[in-house]
Order: structure tokens, then sequence, then C-alpha cells
């Protein structure tokens, strides 16, 4: 049984305790789940939810299937989410504008999350909390003053935490899905090494990046020459919201931009953002793309991609995927962050300084890792 | 020196010997030649263009450069080509009605065209007439009673008789870049293996259907449930008007709809054909893609692919790697056919019964067959 | 109270009497009635389902309630369907490929049919049976020829035993919603102004014509010279089904195309078809149209444009405005066919050898000749 | 003969120069031109460039041919522009980090440019300087003070100087195309109508713009209930530059996004902005337009838009359109502005408080104001 913990529950934790109990009970298909169908000696069937840490006061302390049925309209939840519940996170200076959260002390905060951490045990721990921005701490000193200081982005503060949790409970791996640099701190990293802990990250790689990242790589493959790449986000998720702030539209940025000359060798000009916030569109966001270049003796050609995706399942497929790899690494002792796990699951995969390569040859190199055909 | 020998002058022979010679005086980059970046110790500058073969009377005897600039509007053509000339092909049955032909007694046609191999020794032969409609002759006996009788399709009937050449000339490499099956004739890529002679094919991987091989990897890696697919092309250049002709079309469409198992492991619902001829748009076709699918906790995501693109230079940029690939081939002795190169070049890899791949996959096969990184 | 009869219960007549009961319930909003904020005398209210025709011997007999949850799928169909009835219609050679029909001597059917029609003493029939191509008969003999023989199309058949009917039972509206030659019959069009009955066809203006005409104006309004256009469908319902037969593609694909000459002034290159039938895609059809043309100074610009669109309730929202339309004409005493009706819903208006005009000028027609503003 | 000025040589001006000397040598078909193809009493011919101002000084002082050869690439520039010359414009605080500019004090720049206007006597000054932010001046105090302040955007300036100048030279139209509030600036329009003058804009109806405008329409007359409207734009050309800037950027916003409300009757939600710069795209811009609705009985329908235009051609044609039609209302003695003329020509028309209507509408206003069929 892998002891598993969400911490931030919006749309895609809602998505993913619905769809893996959906899954355990046999009702759905693992569609979105990359590796259903390999067998590397870990099951769907092992992944349990012990908890989920939210900080918006209308979650705190009612159970799963309460939340996703009232929050998330899904409608008869399984039951077994009837016996999970939410706890409260680490203060919400972040999040206060969008929901309410309650205030508490920093000091007091701290102590009471590592307690919660040491409390529920958890495996593998699955953060799914909204985009933040912040520095990628390089050293211990830094990490630790920005921690008790309140400046260091939530997601940092809870990996960290958890980490040195791991001295009471034990090894675990968290597993950082939006883009602030957890996996890529070269503190946190180092403070994961020492703990016999793992830290996989950053940033989900789901939505158009991934697709972007398997063009390009398929124009390279034919020597095509790139002149721009345009690329359009538009939703009306929370996640879309909170970007309308810029300083986390930059921490997404940078992870999108990156692929470009990492893949194509070049940096080709492009414009690859989140555009913006249009709340009917929901959880569907509506993408649109333009790519051009030069092929052989001089022809122009012209590609244009236009996508309506579900952004919160398609990742909650992947947390199935590193629940399960979380624990096979943990049980076989590794340490620190895997490169192979990072580069198909992640926009920005550690360790710090790692280059994107295409999906498909990350997907190749994620099977050899986990040993499966 | 690779003697290369352009069998069928239309625009992507025209693309092909107009941007070879630009390439080799270095007056344009390697552009859409997939391997120009890698070094396999053949190079660009040693593939010469010795001639070239077409039945229409309109060009039958002209010099390349004329040809190239009164047909397909190429301005200051290369000097190199004022000194290659176009020969005449065989018969003209199957194009008759497109352009003028002269008749000819059909045994006195094969005589002249094995002759003119003969004389011009090719080391390359690269075919790139028009689609045709023909079986995949099993038995020898079928085949030469198809060749003598006139029923094979030209392709069938010139790669035949270049093999026979080669008994007097030596070994040569018969690369077939339209749908017919001539690489996935049995009786043709056995009479190549008696001979000592290699047969690439058949039908070049331009176009949509190698991004929708890769499309659809990239879903299946990620499990997603493919509802349907639809793709429709429109073009203006002979090529889409010869497919009008509902038997051409129908090679065509078998081609491109073999991915679809191939690739995802089920059959998915698929509408994959050349839809129509649209004079205006010339070389450079339109197309539009529709894919949708299912991914986690039962979202369906959808996905639209518009392109414009100039589908002869792209297959004219594979030419100049299958030139230099042929050679290689030839160089060390090989017999037959290759699966690592056709699987990344070809449409419908020969040999026959081969599965199409990712072209990711293929690409990765080609490199490593080449010993190149 | 307007009696309505619908000819040919699919798809299109199940979404027009499920949605126009849920409208007079008040449960649903009138969207996609293009008439529904303007009060011409004529409510939603008046109009009464009588009674339904159809050939298919699965739906004969039963009520419409069970017809759209057992065959479509609406849960929880409005009561008032429980007590409209489908009666047995002409024959069914035309579809017998496609569902289980009875078998009948054909002037039985014929005699039969025109009792029916005496007997439910429709103010308004709405022909919505599937695609069909015949010619458009000009004079009376060649008519009544064609009906005894059972060589004239469905729609022919059904409007000429509806207008013979008319002298029993009084003034009546025939409105054809399909490709077939009926307003635009000259024969029908003659027998509709001798019973003082009304006319109204041909082929309801939906999916992407209408917005091609519209597309069309606006570039012509801008003196933009079109290049070529070329449009795709393809859906997965019964219409597309039957339009893979090749002759009522024919029909369909003439009434598709007279839209370029009619409104740009010149026959600009066009490719606009029916293209396939792909299952999965159901009642939601895929549409693809690339438009390019020269602007100012010799520019070339570029649109494609992409829809799903949910075919059948577009044209069952149009439904109900012609019944309401068609009540108020015949109220007036209006004899043959009306022209200002046609050009808006109508892909080719009556009468025989009338333009098509842009849906914008249509509409501004339409609304002066009902006086509403 | 009506003596033209443009007022901002940029991309738009020399398309608009060269296209119309190319038009009245018969070189070029009048594509492009909304109102080529009626007769409303002033020729092509007529129009006739006296001049340009601008404020790049690598331009002022040279003539017409040489810039749009230099600078914009035109080969062989119509000999006619070699006797036009670029006179220097208004200080250029807004563009001086776009290129180099002269500094003068301002109240020099004032009596410069009012007296160049005094000396070129034009008919019709055709405004097309960047886009520029500035608030719709009320009182004729305000707009003073603003002038003489250097705080009005330069558009307000040069009308408020041509305007003054026409006291000297005689009536004058003073068009302006870019979305800095002129027409629909009150003390403009006050000051127009004192003077005998016209004043028409503002901002030329090109790009997205008017066919949103066209497309809302069309869904509005089937009453379709609009769910959400995004589009995206992104260019290469110095407009798009100038609009990184988040002050421009907002007023060409604000134009774009009145027309949702105007035509729909509704305020659909909705994400309309230029949204970024993108230099390989140059003038060739890329729009990618999504809309969704609410069709019957509950259908959901859904339309994509995607777009490669060039702008500054498009609106080239519109000015050879409002030049001749300036005159018309010049010689009609026509004082203050025209909304019928705006309402085709412009996003933003005035006289302020205007509304949008769609463009068909527009159009018919138009033609049938000025006596055209």
């Amino acid at each position: 049984m892998i002891r598993t913990l969400v911490v931030g529950f919006g749309q895609v934790a809602a998505n993913f305790v619905v769809g893996l109990e959906r899954l355990k009970s046999g009702e759905l298909e693992p569609y979105g789940v990359p590796l259903a169908g390999y067998d590397f000696g870990v099951g769907v069937d092992e992944v349990e939810i012990v908890g989920a840490i939210d900080v918006d006061e209308r979650k705190v302390g009612r159970d799963l299937a309460s939340i996703v049925e009232g929050f998330y309209g899904f409608k008869n939840p399984p039951r077994a989410l009837r016996e999970v519940y939410i706890y409260r996170g680490l203060g919400g200076e972040w999040v206060k504008n969008i929901f309410p959260v309650r205030s508490e002390e920093w000091g007091e905060s701290l102590a009471r999350v590592e307690d919660l951490f040491s409390e529920l045990r958890p495996d593998v721990v699955l953060d799914v909390t909204t985009t933040q921005s912040a520095p990628a701490f390089s050293s211990r000193e830094e990490l630790e003053k920005a921690v008790a200081s309140g400046s260091a982005a939530p997601s940092q503060v809870y990996a960290y935490l958890a980490l040195k949790a791991s001295k009471r409970i034990g090894s675990l791996v968290y597993v950082n899905l939006n883009p602030t640099p957890v996996a890529n701190a070269p503190a946190i990293l180092e403070l994961a090494e020492q703990c016999g802990c793992i830290v996989l990250g950053d940033d989900g790689a789901t939505g158009a990046t991934p697709l972007t990242a398997d063009l390009l790589e398929h124009l390279r493959e034919r020597n095509r020459r790139v002149y721009s790449i345009a690329q359009f986000n538009i939703g009306g998720n929370t996640d879309f919201l909170s970007l309308t702030d810029e300083k986390r539209s930059r921490a997404k940025e940078d992870t999108k931009s990156s692929i470009v000359k990492d893949i194509l060798g070049y940096d080709a000009p492009h414009y690859i953002k989140p555009t913006g916030y249009l709340e009917p569109l929901g959880d569907k966001k509506f993408v649109a793309m333009h790519i051009w270049w030069e092929s052989f003796n001089g022809a122009v050609d012209e590609l244009v991609v236009i996508m309506r995706i579900n952004d919160s399942p398609a990742l909650a497929g992947l947390m199935v995927d590193l629940a399960r790899i979380g624990w096979w690494l943990k049980s076989r002792g590794v340490k620190g962050t895997v490169y192979e796990v990072n580069a198909f699951y992640m926009k920005k995969p550690a360790p710090p300084g790692s280059r994107n390569v295409s999906r498909y040859r990350a997907y190749e190199l994620l099977k050899e890792y986990l040993g499966v055909k």
C-alpha cells in the first residue's frame, strides 16, 4: 500500500482522487495513465489516498467525497473518499484573494504542518498547489531563512517540512507538479539526498508543452528551419485566473519556453505563454499554435495546431503513474532526483541544468529505466 | 561520385535537381534533408545527376535546365543542369490523358529502356513517377508476364528493367517513392536479391502522414483512447489531379491508413484520404486533420491540425538522403531491402508485412543502422 | 393552433419535437430559433405536432416519446409526445439498405398516404426526409408519370400527395428541407398555385453553407479577389451515411456550390462537398474550410475556418420558425412560394432560377417581408 | 485632383502610395478597395499624394520612392513617388525608443507643422501614425491646453493643427485611422464643425475585428447564445512592437471589445486583444479566434477561425476609398463627421457614443449614403 498525500486540493486533485478510485473499482479504463499497460511491479490498486492538505477554509476538515461533489460537480463520488479528509495547510498569503483562508502565526503554521506530515506518514506526496514564483535556492542557509521568514514559495516550504519530517517517519518521495523550483532548487535537492528522500519535479508536463516538444522534434529530425513559434493558451480554471498575476505567469513562461532551444538546438523566435483567463472555458482550455519553417529548396511550410484540452484530468492521469513510480524508487532506496522520470513527466526536469528532450525520447528513457518494454 | 538517375521528371524531380545543385554550390542551406547534419561517410557533393526519364514528349530530349525553368518556373537554373538530359520512358498509357506521349510497340519500349539503364549506368535510381495502382506480384512468373503484357505498373516495369540491366552494369539501388508496390512486391524483392541489388520503398513519407504517425505515437504514449481521426488533403499539383482517378486514390489511401492500427495498436475509426484537386493551391497543399480522444477520468480532448505544405520540395529533400544512403548500402554489398531505411523514409516500408512505427522510433533505428549519433 | 406534420422522423425531427415541447413548457430558451425575439403575430406556443410519417418499420405505429428516447437518447421526453404517433410512409426503396421497411404495392402506397394527409389535416408539413436526388420536373405530365411509376423522389411524391389532399382539407404549406427539388420543381410549384397552397424550399440552410455565404459576402464587400475555396464536411449521422452514395452527394454538392458565383459574382475555383462518414462523430460534424485571396497592392491573405456543429438541432431550430411563418403565409392567403422566406432558410431558394444572396441580406429581406424590426 | 497628405509614413503608408500609383497606371487591379466597383463620381485617378509627414529622421526630406524601396523593400517603385517628399512631423516623444527623432522646442514644432499644412494645402489628410493612448477631450480648453503642453496624442495635435490651418487654406477632411480618439473627441469634432471641416475616424477597420463583427452578426441572426469569444493576434510589424507597451495596448483593446455588446446585444465574456510581437511574422499577422455557443435544444457548437493577414495593405486599400469619399463630402459642403462612412471603415465609429453595427449593415448604410447600388 502506497500512502499518498495530496497537497493543494483543487480541480487536479479532485480529478486524481475520483479517477483513481474509479480505476480501482474497475469502473473506468486507465486512459490518460501513460504506463497503465506496463508492469513494473507496482499496481494502481496499491495507491491509497491518506489525506489532502489545503488552505481554503471552506474545505478544511471536510471529507473528500463532499468536496469533489460540492466544489467540482462529481455526482456519486466514490465511497472510499468519504473517509479521507482535508487538513489545514500553510498560511495562505499567496491565495487569500482567491478564497477564504485563516490567519495564523507563521512559526506555528510551520510546526503544525511538519507534525501533519509526521502523523499522515506519506510514502508519496503529490504537490498540485497553484503556480507560484520564487527563486531556486542554492544554499541551505538561504532556504532555511526563506522558510522561516515566509518568503519561500509554499511548495518549497511543504517540501522542506516533508523532508524534515522524514527523519521521524522515514524516507518519502516529494513530487512537485507546479512550476515553482523545488526539485530544481539545489538546496532542496541536497536536503533530499541527506535525508535519503526523493524529490521529483518540476511542473507536470501536460497541456500544449509536451505536444510542442514532440512537434519540434519532428521538425528537427527533418532538418527544417523553424522561423517562429506562437502559442496561445486561454482557460477558465483557477490556474489561469492566478496566472493573470504577472509574476506567476513568468514562472510558467520560463518552463514552457526552454523547450525550443533544448530541442531544436537553436533559439527560434517564439511567443509561448499562458495568455488569458476566460471563465466560461472552465477546465477545458483553448490552445492555438502557429509554426512555420523553411524546408528543402527554399520552400516555406506552415502548421497550425488547435486544441481543446482538459488540463486537470491530464495531470491527474500522470499522478497515478508518479505515485507508483515514487514507491518503486523508494523501495529501491533511490535518493535525490531521477532525470529519467522527470524528463517524461515534467516540463522543467530536475536536476537543475538538465536539458529538455523530446517526449518520445523521454518515454524511451523512462521505460528503459523502469525495465519495461 | 554517385551516378543518380531520376525516373519521372515532374515537380518533385525539378525541386530535387535544382535544390541539389544549389546545395552543392553552397547557395542553399540543407534544410529539409533529414540527415544533413550527420556524417556517415557520404557527402551531398558526391550525388551527381546523370539523367532523367520521362514520357512527356514536350520534355524528352531537352536539358534539365530548360525544363525546370520552362515548366516549373525556376529562374536562373543551376548551370550544371544544362548538360543533363531527359530520356524517353516507357509508353505512357497511364498518363496519356494528362500530357502528350508517343506511341510505341511495347516490346520495343522495354528493350529501349533496358538499354537506357545500361548506358546511363546509375548507382541509384530514384523513381518519382506519379501514383499508379497495381498488385504486389508474388511470383516471378506473374511479374514477368505482367511486364511483358504491359499490365504491370510503370514503376514495377522500370524496377524490373533496372534490375535486369544490373547484370550488365553491376549492382544498383532502386528507390521507389510512389505508392505502387515495388519494394513490397515479393517477386521484385527476390529478383533484387538474386542480382545483388537493393530495392527501397514504397511511397516517400512526406506530407501529413509522418506527422500523423508521430501525433498518434504521442497519444499512445499517454494511453489516450482515440475516438476517431479525420484527415483531408487537397492540392493543385499533378499528383492530386491524378488521384481524382479512383483507382489511384485507393493505392494512396491504403498506405496512409495502415499507420493507425500499426501505431495505436487498435484500429481507431478513421477517414484518411487525398480528398480533391483544386488548381490554384498548386504544389502547396492544404491539410486539415481532426483527432479526439478520451483522457483520464473520462475527459474528452480534441486536436485540430491545419497545414499548408509544399509536397514536392519535402520529398526532394528526402531524395538527397536516399541517394547518399543508397550508395552507402551498395558500397557495403547489401542486397534486397533494408527496413531501417524504409521505416523512416517510406509510408509503406518494405519488406512486405512490415509494421509502421512512429517516425521518432524510425529515426532512432535509422541512425543506429548508419552508425551516426 | 398550427397543425404541424413532420415527414421523415430522424435526428432532425427528434430534436424538433423535443425542443419545441421544451420551449412551450418554458424549460428551454429559444436559442437557435432565428426569429424568436421578433413578434409577427404567431407564437411558438401555437405550433402543435399532429403526427409524423416515416418508413422505418421499427418506428411505425409508436408514439414519439418512445422513439426520441429509444432511438435518439433523449431522457425524460416531454409528456406531450406520448400522444403523437408515427404513421407509415411511402414504400422505402430509397432507404431499404439503411433500415427495415415494409413492401407494399406502389399504387396502394400512394392512396394510403394521400388519405393520411386528409386525416391528419396539417396546416404545415415539414419534410425532413433524407437527401434524395431527382430531376426538377417541369411539366405536370412528367411529374404525374414519375409519381405513378415510383421514379420521383419521395419528397416530390409527398408534396404532390399533400397538395392533392389540400383539395379535400383546404390550403396547406409544404416545407421541403432536403436538397431534392420540390419548391424548385416548376410542376410542383404550379400545382401549389392552382391549389392555393404554399411550397417552401429547398434544403434547409444550416451547417457550413450559410456561414460560407456570409464569409464570401464579407470578402466581396472589400473587393478581395478569392483564389480558391476548399470546404470539407465529415459526420457520423444518417445523412452522412446516405451521402456516401454518390448520386445523393451530387444533389447536396449542387446546392452548396451555387453560392460561390451567386455571391462573389465570379466562379472562384472551389471544392465544397460533404466528404465522408465517420461514425464516432455522430451528429456533431467536423467542418474545415480554407479560403485565400488577393487584397490591396498584391497582398495575399488566408483564412481557415474550423467548426464542430450539431446539424440536426440547427435545422430543428429553423423548423420552429418555418411552422410559424407557414401559418402566417397561409392566414394571409399567399399562394405558390415566397423568395423572401426561402432566401434566408434555404440553401437553394425557390422559385427556380433565384439567386443566393448573403444570409445578412436575406435576413433583412425576411424581416421586411414579415414587417418586423 | 484630390490633394492627399499622409501623416505617419510606415508600412501602411508605403503600401498606400505604391498601391495607389500602381492602380493609377493600370498595373494592378483594385482588389482590397471596397468601393472600387461603384461609381459615386470620384475616380481613383483623382487621388494625388502631395506629401507625407513623419518624425523618423532617417526618412525626413527624402522622396517616397527611395523610402518605399529602402525601408519596405518595394522593388521598382512607381516613378511618380520620386517627386513627393517626407516632411518633418511633431517632436517624437512617443516613438523615440523605436527610431531616431530630432529634438525641438515644442512650441516651435507646433508652429512649423501648422505652416506645413498651410503650404501643402491638402484636401484630405490620412493619419496612419502608430497607436497612441490619450483621453477624448471634451472641452476646447482642455484640448488646447493639452496641445500646448504636449500631453495630447500626436494624432490629436495633427488634427488640431490641420483644422486650424483650414482657416487659411479652406475646408479639409481629416481621416484618423489609428485608435487615438480624434473623431471621437467632442472638442475636435466641435472644432471641425466650426471650421467647416470634416473629421472621420477612429481606427481603421481591418484585421480580425470587422470579420468578428460579421461572425457575431451571423450568430445573432440565428439567435445563438454565445458562451465566450477568445481572439489572439500576433505580428511582427511596428504596430505590434508598439503595442507591447501596455498603455497603447489598452487603447486598441477598447475599440476591439466594444463590438461584442454592440452587436450581440449582451456582453458575452470575451478576450480580444493584440497579444504579442514576433518579428519573423512581419506584416502578415497570425490571428486565432474561438467562439462557442448554444444552439437549439441545448446543442453546443464551436467555431475556430485562423487567419494569416497582411494588415498594412488592407488598411491601405481602405485609404483609397477614404480619400475619394473625403473629397466627395468636402465637395458637398458636409461638416463635422459622418456616421455612415465611419461605421464601415472604422472600428470605433464617430460621433462619440455611436454603436458598432455589423459590417454588412454598415456597408448597406454606406452605399445608401453615397447613392450607389
